[in-house]
């Protein structure tokens, strides 16, 4: 068979397309779930028409929102991750030396198709003994929980349907209170270009509640619209006064063999073009 | 009229698409060129089904293939452009204290399409009394000059077509002849992802001839693929060891008024993922 053009629905005026084929598609209570096998970036998930994640392109996206902050905190043990059922951050924040990590994922869908197509992704990380897995939606996991956590990190679509609530001041003022005193919070922010809103957003409403802040960016390759950010938020840890030589040690210790992310990277990553401080100011 | 998706044909397996409405094509003797006005991303230039650029996202390139390689240098007089019919490349060159600009272009029709359709582009750039314009085959000049440059930028299509022989052995010995012994030469080397062989070709090439090799990358939200790839090499002078004070101090004394570049994005640009650096050695 033929394969044919997969694209993206995400926005009216722009889209990418991939050749491929429709392995399986589902509706859960939540979303619109398809998983297509292109011929450029191997198995790709798409939901509510919005490309969540590749094969080939995953490591990059999933080394950028762990690797920084795990690195910038001397010592992370307990770890919460909102979002991120396909597995590929649980599997990263593994590398670490971490006691205990959190995964709160609204739907059980997403990961049980993510084990069964993309276990590349996870790599068996769903079975490891340091692993709770939640299923509850994100919000309202942070309203309840007492807990503390060393890093929080929010692998959430984008701010529309189920995710919007992650996105909003309410939240992250629940974020704050499950950070303890030296914990670090990261999310993605989106496109810098064909979704800037979405970062100058939510950076103003984090500025009013975290006195530290710091924008990571980087390209991947299927999520289109040039450079895609990450923001990062704590009460009493500066990203950009952490130590390169503190990261590079602890980078080397922990042999993480990363295909993306090195310690150069890291901070290289939180240099911003003109049109990004700008649109932060 | 209602606006249409206009693709890009440059690879099988992978296209970009925007909304908009043709505004122009023609046949030159050299290539296809259509010029649409998209929604997004304002006009665009489209040759030979590849997008070359756009009037929104056109000043990330057009900032990172001139103003890294001009700070390098401490004094660049003589600058060659090699394609640049758009006029992007030239205006950014002009904002630098330059005795002289010489642009090589293949495609007349390119220029004069450009003053038409892309007059933020050029600025009135082809005007200006420092710039010589050439009508010729970029690889054809480079065999015949005898002139001498401090700056050489390839700002050429991708390896495929008129631009092929702009991308070999011979090609970059002449380049190597055409600088004066501290001069600098850049070339955009696309997608360091769905070209990966471009880079990694052009590199090995440059490496043969060249004793200091630099990449430098970023995101181009209209060049899909992620990381888009830019090589920089010289005969004597190293980019990762020029100082930060001394391209700060150039680029505050110019006022270049940027809206991507700045000398922090400079030195983090030349830092590249670990996907990047094994792809080189």
């Amino acid at each position: 068979m033929r394969n044919m053009w997969i694209y993206e629905s995400l926005y009216p005026d722009i889209k990418i397309g991939l050749t491929g084929q429709l392995l399986y598609k589902t509706k859960t209570p939540f979303q619109d779930v398809r998983i297509y096998d292109t011929d450029r970036f191997g198995k790709l998930l798409l939901i509510d028409g919005a490309i969540q994640t590749t094969e080939k392109d995953e490591f990059i996206y999933h080394e950028m929102i762990t690797h920084p902050v795990l690195l910038m905190h001397s010592n992370p043990k307990n770890i919460l991750i909102i979002g991120g059922g396909d597995g590929g951050v649980l599997r990263e924040v593994l590398k670490h030396n971490i006691k205990k990590v959190t995964l709160v994922e609204i739907d059980e869908e997403v990961i049980n198709l993510s084990k069964k197509f993309f276990p590349t992704l996870s790599r068996g990380a769903f079975n490891d003994q340091r692993v709770n897995i939640v299923i509850q939606d994100g919000a309202r996991f942070i309203r309840k929980t007492k807990e503390t956590f060393d890093i929080v990190i929010i692998d959430s679509p984008d701010p529309v349907g189920a995710a919007k609530a992650l996105f909003s001041k309410n939240f992250y003022i629940g974020i704050s209170s499950a950070l303890k005193e030296n914990g670090i919070m990261i999310r993605q922010t989106g496109s810098t270009i064909v979704q800037d809103g979405v970062l100058k957003k939510n950076y103003k409403l984090l500025k009013a509640i975290f006195p530290y802040l710091a924008v990571e960016i980087a390209a991947i390759p299927t999520y289109i619209g040039g450079f895609f950010s990450f923001t990062i938020a704590s009460k009493s840890i500066n990203p950009h006064k952490v130590q390169y030589k503190t990261v590079l040690k602890m980078f080397e210790n922990l042999d993480l063999k990363t295909k993306f992310y090195n310690p150069e990277i890291h901070f290289a990553s939180m240099q911003l073009p003109n049109y990004v401080i700008e649109d932060l100011q």
